[in-house]
């Protein structure tokens, strides 16, 4: 997918939600545990439920990886599941020397047909460099993480006092474009998003901490978003274990909802 | 395997030479690709060929992650093959927030029964920490790659001229101890080595870039090396790859001999 294609989505779905599916199978209902593939059939209910109201599904490979050779099988199915308008994103932050960071690159875009790709920059240019050399896919490089632990060292400043995520930001940005990059900002670091925004006010960014991680909308929308709306925004835990019964589904339908109305309201407000 | 074991296995074999299973199917030698499964097959005869000579082996996940619900199997029929008193590492460069890292943990500590894996720091403590919480197993955190990208951000001064790796190493060798943790430096960077021992005297360093990546034994052992050793000097595609033949398995011997051979002078020079 493109960008004008992923914008058109955000514009025809008024919504920038991504849902993250970080489908562990000790949190899903227990009703699906007798099933062939309960992880497959969970996120199946979860796509059915949200597919209208999200514009990226966001499959965190950790959870899949733990669970073995089911736990790809899981994940193929889901990603054959998934509609063709929506960007799928798979969480993997890799990043290693330039013909491993290729093995992965070919795994998640030709194996697995993912759109995009999260990619951590510590090892530089030649660990993210073979991720943009396949059209039409996506790089999401690491910049500020939601987690406590991000500020250990992306905030170190440098002699000229710039931290190091905007030091990552302006050089890898080199590297490709704003069609080809996205990068991960947390929403817990939303007031740092107008200063993001000086170094790439034209890439997307991907946005998780949103719920479980305590991150706010509006401040990542009034600090963020750009006139293209500029923002896919990551809900995992939120919404697809908002219920635990049979209609588990239907509760993160209405998560979702509530979501992407906020959305609508802030893109209308933005005249996207 | 705990350090005691691993400078014991050094000391027994006068050999730090870990051999890095980056096994691709397009290079492995065309009699091996009738069989059920060839990668495996190829893991088994260098194995067999260089277990006496080595005191870790690490394959690269990215070689099997490519391969899919095959490749898994590969990598598992490949850990039972390794012989127990072997330090087996995880080549996999994960990193996420906490509960993310934790399913990572899990999975190549108890699914895979691996003793060691590599893991990014750029997302900090809680990326890094849900590794440390197993018994027996190792944390190796990328600290100077030996890749031409590493030094776009890794080199990085403060404000006091401390450079990104150093402020790495200094923070997160709190987070454990020389008993579960080692580093990942290049052997490319061998000159920084005694700058690096002054931080972290006792732990153990992986080193890659021997061999294919230009890295200079002689160099690393003079800086880096302390009197338990402390090093594990890997070499992947110099060895495996050193045949393409029916004997594929005795060029790799070979291969693998003449570092051990330079390796058990370099110790007994050290009285190790």
């Amino acid at each position: 997918m493109n960008k004008t294609q992923l914008i058109s989505q955000i514009k025809q779905k008024q919504s920038f939600l991504c849902i993250g599916l970080d489908t562990d199978i000790k949190k899903i209902p227990k009703h699906l545990l007798s099933l062939d593939d309960p992880v497959f059939e969970f996120n199946k209910e979860i796509i059915d439920a949200t597919k209208d109201l999200c514009v990226a599904y966001k499959p965190n490979i950790a959870f899949y990886e733990s669970m073995g050779v089911s736990g790809w099988e899981s994940l193929r199915r889901t990603l054959d599941y998934i509609p063709e308008d929506i960007l799928v994103i798979a969480d993997a932050k890799r990043g290693d020397i330039g013909n491993t960071s290729r093995m992965y690159a070919k795994t998640f875009f030709e194996q697995l047909d993912f759109d995009a790709v999260t990619v951590a920059p510590y090892m530089g240019s030649d660990s993210v460099i073979p991720f943009l050399e396949f059209s039409n896919r996506w790089v999401i490089v690491l910049a500020l993480t939601s987690n406590e632990g991000g500020l250990d060292f992306q905030n170190i400043e440098d002699k000229n006092g710039k931290q190091l995520f905007k030091n990552i930001l302006e050089t890898s940005k080199k590297w490709g474009t704003d069609e080809n990059m996205m990068y991960v900002v947390g929403a817990t670091r939303a007031k740092q998003f107008s200063e993001i925004r000086k170094i790439i006010p034209n890439h997307f960014i991907l946005v998780p901490g949103i719920g479980a991680q305590g991150g706010n909308i509006k401040d990542v929308v009034k600090y963020g978003m750009n006139e293209e709306c500029g923002l896919l925004l990551n809900s995992s835990r939120g919404i697809i274990y908002a219920g635990t019964g049979i209609d588990f589904a239907e509760r993160s339908k209405e998560k979702a909802q509530i979501l992407q109305q906020e959305m609508a309201f802030l893109l209308s407000e933005k005249g996207i």
